[in-house]
């Protein structure tokens, strides 16, 4: 399989984190985002991904898969071992609904589409940019922390699972805008706990074929 | 069952149709988005919903689920019959893919706290609101059109899917902010082959009993 990703993209990072820890064997393709005016908008990029966004999982076939939680869902459903997400409905449904206080209340919010748009719309500043970031990240922590599970290794449960992949992911991001995390000691324990296992650290951006120093 | 909801929620009008469809026994809660600084930051309301979004289905059993994505599985989970989901593995990702184009791409970025917030920070006015909602719904329903079936009743074959659910409430949004739909014929055939249908016809916003004149 392929991977189409950049380094910094959190839903990049999330489904490499779900390809590792499924034992796939997969190229890196990067895309970047800011050179030459964004390759995601390159023609044979949008083919495979009409939305322009990262990341895009080729299939040995040639079929595009796009939106990093529908590929996520389809990697568990046809290598279920180890699974992503529990069995039991209701607790499937909440490491579901974890997640998308990530993938779905905050990191739509915060893309960078989002941010450049902000910026030559309403022309806002960086500092302001940096703002915008931590107050959706904070909003989403709060809701966050108030759903997992207070006494396991990871969000839910002792094995990692979407909510723990979708978490790392942004965890990177939050830092990297400078959010305060002491409120946030529950997730910093479960982000130290993800991070402590090889499928999350070779995912890590800075490990990355296409990361850069800045 | 109980779903918390607001009439012109875009996502509570998804698990309506889903609950619809899937012919389930449910109870409007209604959650006023503007009444009382926001009836979804009620203390009673954040105990279910963290997040401070709508909906929120409580099951019979008292379980709050929240995210209407999340919910809608658990929905298609539990009560497979109309299945809202291809079986075929690469067909589902690519349902999803569809539904988060509108869910994840769309809705997240045009959701009536972001837009409160670029009023409340950047002092937008209401024409750049409405700009704002038309530039990111323009941009996924380009994408949209760009992946669904062509010569099917619905986004992907002839009976309703999760597509078809985030597409039909994405329109809602679309049509009361004014989007110019000439491009979308496709979309708004299938809208429109949508709405031909009980499920999605009593789960429309003027339907409901919080609705309200303007």
């Amino acid at each position: 399989m392929k991977l189409y990703s950049y380094w910094r993209s959190t839903a990049a990072y999330r489904v490499r984190i779900a390809l590792n820890l499924k034992g796939v064997d997969y190229g890196i393709e990067p895309v970047h985002l800011l050179a030459d005016g964004g390759q995601q908008h390159a023609p044979d990029y949008v083919a495979l991904n009409p939305i322009h966004l990262v990341p895009t999982l080729v299939l040995s076939d040639g079929t595009a898969l796009t939106q990093s939680l529908a590929i996520i869902d389809y990697l568990d459903e046809t290598q279920p071992d180890p699974p992503l997400l529990p069995a039991e409905p209701v607790l499937r449904a909440q490491v579901r609904a974890a997640a998308q206080i990530t993938a779905v209340d905050i990191h739509p919010v915060n893309n960078l589409r989002v941010v450049q748009h902000l910026e030559k719309q309403f022309s806002i500043s960086r500092e302001d940019v940096a703002d915008w970031m931590r107050h959706w990240t904070g909003i989403g922590f709060d809701a966050l922390q108030a759903v997992v599970h207070s006494d396991t290794l990871f969000s839910f449960g002792d094995t990692p699972t979407l909510a723990d992949i979708c978490l790392v992911a942004q965890y990177y991001n939050a830092r990297r805008w400078g959010l305060d995390l002491t409120p946030y000691s529950r997730l910093t324990e479960i982000e130290k706990n993800c991070l402590a296992l090889e499928a999350f650290r070779a995912a890590m951006p800075e490990n990355q074929p296409d990361a850069a120093p800045n």
